[in-house]
């Protein structure tokens, strides 16, 4: 057994002191227990958040698994290996361009004390920043809102396009909103010294930040890229009466990807607690916790059920629609990222109810519209962190604001009524945090894709989409391609060559095994060939 | 260099006071900053086990993964899209119906001082609930036991008998049971101020009840819902000679499901330390874990061998059985939920060995009794869940019943009986509440699913069966279906049209496409029929 | 509110003592307050590593399923079920070799103060070890270890054989050089009291004591086993112009291993700091998930960009390669393991880009000498652990070696020539760490696989290799079997008979239904026999 501090510091005296003398002496030493102590929690409060970002920020990484299964069950095998590399590049892309650049833009520099700026400007490759868990976790969401774009542009979208807009989004986009929203030096963040209107915009884990901006970018997009080949317009250009489905080809996947993503947003919503070795810091990672789950829950019943009871009066069918469920979980995980921390259960049940029917409405308008979105993100992301942010700033709770942002003039619309003052400056800055990132992501993205599309940059060829982007920018399909016409195989072999020859190759080798192999070309034999 | 609360002190004292004055001064400061160490020690014990609730969750949530892709492989491809909407549902439903009545029947109200009660009647939607960890991690637990009872009945069942049991299961069923044998107020709690016989009946992480609960519905269940067509009776319902094997779709994702139901499971039982801020806990974690991975291996090794050797007398032949390797293992993990925390790594070794080859003989029994469980969830959770209650019964440690319950009385009955007494107590314990567990299911889900059964709301229609429920439920298939003989899908339309009809309906318009399409029918064309 | 420390000491006192005398009280009060503090303090550490190796373990466990999709997706689907066997008997035999023995051997009755040994001998069975976590931890990593060489040998090698092997390797081969460079008593380790020419190997996370061993197993295993039939040279022998792709079933499954292994790098790489209670240990463990990070995302970016460079100067065509992003990355993971907390991010940039050449480099050099690995494991973990280790001896900076292991007198060799000493110190522990992991793994493994290959242990029949593993070892195919010629089925079931005619055993029954059902022959009918 150890000695007692007491024990240690009495054992250290020496003989014939008076008592008082004694007594000094030993408060000096007890006191270096003391700062002892202190150090040691100090560090453990260190350790802890550490832990805790570390934690969340590898279940946020683990989404990109969550995004690329929901994206391959989506797509059609010919596609698949196209789609995976994006999901891949996605990541990858993120962590080289967050670490050049987008973190330097989005929180270089920034102090509490400093005055607003528009963009950071310091720390460009980490340096001089030796916060890595936080350029870890920040690195997490920049990847996620790349990403949600792959999604929507699957199966049309030439890889040079993808590659460029990914790393212009993660690169510069991106982090501007995350300056202006969640660095201190941001005009609309909520933790400012001198806030907004002295509110700031709520947006607890990114409904705006990282969703909204995704599902924005992904809007324009499409509309420019336009629909997949025979979705919604026949082979000359008509409208088809009834829309082409284009369905997945795997639904066990779609799930999978479905729940690792719900899996993740424990990080996502959690972990933006950012610390948690206070009591009401725990609180507020609990709700987080607990209000995502109701939320997403919410979300998927409420779509599954409205679906299957408008359907049931239609045709007299109760069908129940796995893709509505599941996406009206994931728009009721979008809807609640925002205001996970300062709404109560009841009110983050409410959230992902309409969540859920927004996710229907829109995702019904989209095809309505010929708007094609190969996996639903834009009413998943863009309607949905849309919703979130306003369900902010109508169910914020005065006394969680209080606990999460040490700030409660400003509460919900619905409390503000309830106080009797119908205080409106909470979902001001909420409406016009919205107009920011739908501004600033049309102003710099409507052109971008307007310029790709300009040049050919954009659109996959209207043959390679037909056979297969795996076929045509992956050097051949690892599946069997019965999916495909052999005919439009065979002419899209003559094209090939054709280019090939008139650049000055001979690109038969490389075929020739896949003769051999009917079209089972591969990995293999094309390296056998350099 | 930051002062040290000695020189802090010292700085604060005026000047001229004798020494005496000054070490009352200096101990009343120095106090202080005791007292400041200790509240940050509070506030850190706080944080670090709301974060280790929040990690275990997050696993025990993902194990609806896990269900999922067990699931979504062991079927086969004419049901994926039905089973996984149920796994999806499963993990929503439980959410809702934990928060609104689940929570409240088995922790609602519970107080350490109070007397025993049947079910807890207090925080019914969360209301006066703060400690909203706790319920996440419960409700994680609900979903499991409600997620147990899918596979089983995977490929017949109807969603609304589906949705019916679910609901009753996690919002009323299993809460009692988790009061009984978890609640402070519990009649069979471990953890009672005065727990049965001195004793209570040690069920650490729950083989008793939730994989017993789960796995007893599912048998009931079965028993009355039959087994699927085919499967051990020809089409004139004479009994087969061999039972018809019908293969799941994907051993990959089976595998898959596997290994994160092993991840999620160290969640599950390191998690039920509940808390990790004395060193106690952190050893009871610590084993738990440890206990878990052997019972896991040694399950699925005496398993798979087991029915090798077996095999191999009987034809010559050396077969390594892939599912029995598997559902060894989750044998091993559902028997060393109840005692992981109180028995020595040695005895989980042999819990789960033991698990192994009950798990064999009882799915062999299963089969031969023409009892149909879609992926041999009785067997694995019913079953082990039983011996894992007893095989605490029998094993618990005294030393460690001590640090994990901090009462050694009663130990498992091996120790007993070295001891020289042979005290059964905690066996009694053990048994009783396995009593409890089979009796109040059965008394509750026998009569639900005979009512059910009567309505008509319970097994799906034959034709239905027989095209598969992805047709019938959701509006058509993802997946080419050269499962389904072309006359039965025929068949299966023509009866569809017929009850449309008789409701006022045309459906002919919903499978126009379907038409032009072979039997491609699926979530696009159906919305774009409303 | 509860009593402040010094309200709760005045109350004791006694009435009418004079201020000295209560000072002497107060301070013998206050002392225990302090006790207590530093009592829960250290509860909190304890509570606060034990969780994080849990949570570490966890994912490098959940690691098992990152490699079982990556084998999974890589193989053909006549191939499945036996590899997904091989993938989960690695993790429970791991286990139950770690606990018997190999924990002892590589951890047994380690001290700081003792003295060098070649090998652990104490801890059998985990007796006298109680520190669970540790054990836990370092199972995982042994568990990788084994499962690395899988992947390699997949398609072709017998079950007899693998099991042989991956007990050896788990159970010794792996826990010396284990031993040799983590333990406190190894000759090469870096944390031993008096490390090897003052400086020891720095292996942080196991670029050589995993990867490398692995690697290197796989490479000698595949040499003596040789390549897949028809993979390089044709039936009779010739080698082919183009080596036969042999392309995996699933895309999909191998970018979900592939994530879920980066994610379980998390574990692997910020685990092995082994304890986060002090800032200096937060840093480190935040440092390395930082450059996990970046080193994968710059492999997988050098690998599919030099690719489709080379390949655009050859062909005229750009091709995006998955496969080589994919295991870039991995590449990139696996060299950033060793140095990951003792080099900056610019460097873990550098010596992931180095990776991904290296890797393409060396997949391309395996095709070319026909050295044939199911899943590039050799460039992955062998050419890229071998890395790993020197670029630590290039770039570990000396601060960072100062915080991680408290001595940074021999830096990276780059460092020594910066302070102009080129001290090639650490960079020769490195190289005498890689040639003793590579003598060790060619001492043992060699002799052992040639046994076994002469004994006609190793090898599959040529038959069962043409029909698939799954029908030969597992009683069946749970899949359509059209990549498999039915001639060959055919010849495949009449040797079968054969050979279970001679042994005696009438085979016949077993496949009755499997006539009946074309070849679908499955776990049911197999246990209807029995």
């Amino acid at each position: 057994m150890a000695m007692s501090s007491y024990e240690t510091c009495v054992s250290q005296l020496d003989d014939g002191l008076n008592i008082t003398v004694q007594n000094s002496l030993l408060i000096q030493c007890l006191a270096k227990s003391i700062d002892e102590n202190t150090g040691t929690t100090s560090d453990l409060r260190d350790g802890l958040d550490t832990f805790f970002i570390i934690y969340s920020a590898s279940l946020v990484f683990f989404m990109q698994a969550g995004f690329a299964m929901l994206c391959a069950g989506s797509v059609r095998l010919k596609n698949v290996q196209n789609t995976m590399l994006k999901n891949l590049l996605d990541a990858c892309g993120a962590a080289l361009g967050f670490y050049t650049v987008g973190y330097a833009f989005a929180y270089g520099g920034q102090s509490y004390d400093g005055k607003t700026t528009f963009i950071g400007n310091a720390n460009f490759f980490l340096i001089g920043e030796d916060d890595f868990v936080f350029w870890l976790f920040q690195f997490a969401f920049a990847a996620t809102s790349a990403t949600i774009v792959a999604g929507t542009l699957a199966e049309r979208c030439q890889m040079t396009a993808y590659l460029c807009y990914s790393v212009a989004l993660t690169g510069f986009v991106y982090p501007v909103i995350c300056h202006s929203v969640w660095s201190y030096n941001g005009f609309l963040s909520a933790t400012a010294k001198d806030p907004l209107f002295g509110s700031g915009m709520i947006d607890f884990a990114g409904s705006g930040v990282v969703h909204l901006t995704g599902g924005t970018t992904a809007l324009i997009a499409t509309k420019i890229l336009g629909s997949r080949k025979g979705r919604f317009f026949d082979e000359r250009g008509n409208k088809l009466r009834h829309p082409k489905p284009f369905p997945g080809h795997s639904v066990a996947l779609q799930v999978l990807g479905s729940f690792i993503l719900w899996f993740g947003w424990y990080g996502f919503n959690t972990g933006s607690a950012r610390s948690i070795v206070t009591a009401a810091q725990s609180k507020i990672a609990a709700l987080a916790a607990t209000n995502t789950t109701l939320a997403a829950a919410s979300g998927g019943v409420a779509s599954l059920f409205t679906n299957l009871i408008i359907m049931e009066r239609l045709t007299g069918e109760a069908v129940f629609n796995l893709n509505f469920a599941m996406n009206g979980c994931l728009g009721g995980l979008v809807s609640i990222t925002s205001g996970c921390a300062v709404i109560e259960p009841w009110a983050a049940i409410i959230t992902g109810f309409v969540a859920g029917l927004l996710y229907l409405a829109f995702s019904r308008l989209l095809v309505k519209r010929c708007i094609d979105d190969a996996v639903d993100a834009i009413p998943v992301h863009m309607i949905n962190g849309l919703w979130g942010l306003i369900s902010t700033g109508l169910l914020a709770s005065p006394h969680l604001l209080e606990a999460a942002y040490g700030n409660s003039k400003h509460a919900g619309w619905f409390y503000s009524w309830g106080r009797g003052s119908g205080d409106f400056t909470l979902m001001c800055c909420q409406l016009i945090g919205i107009l920011f990132i739908l501004s600033w992501v049309t102003f710099l993205m409507l052109p971008f894709f307007l310029f790709l599309n300009y040049m050919g940059w954009f659109r996959s060829d209207a043959l390679e989409e037909i056979v297969g982007l795996d076929i045509s920018y992956h050097g051949g399909s690892h599946h069997n391609m019965n999916e495909v016409k052999p005919e439009y195989l065979e002419a899209y072999r003559k094209q090939r060559d054709e280019q090939l020859k008139n650049r000055g190759h001979n690109g038969s080798t490389t075929f020739e095994d896949a003769e051999e192999d009917g079209v089972h070309v591969s990995v293999d034999n094309v390296v056998a060939n350099f």
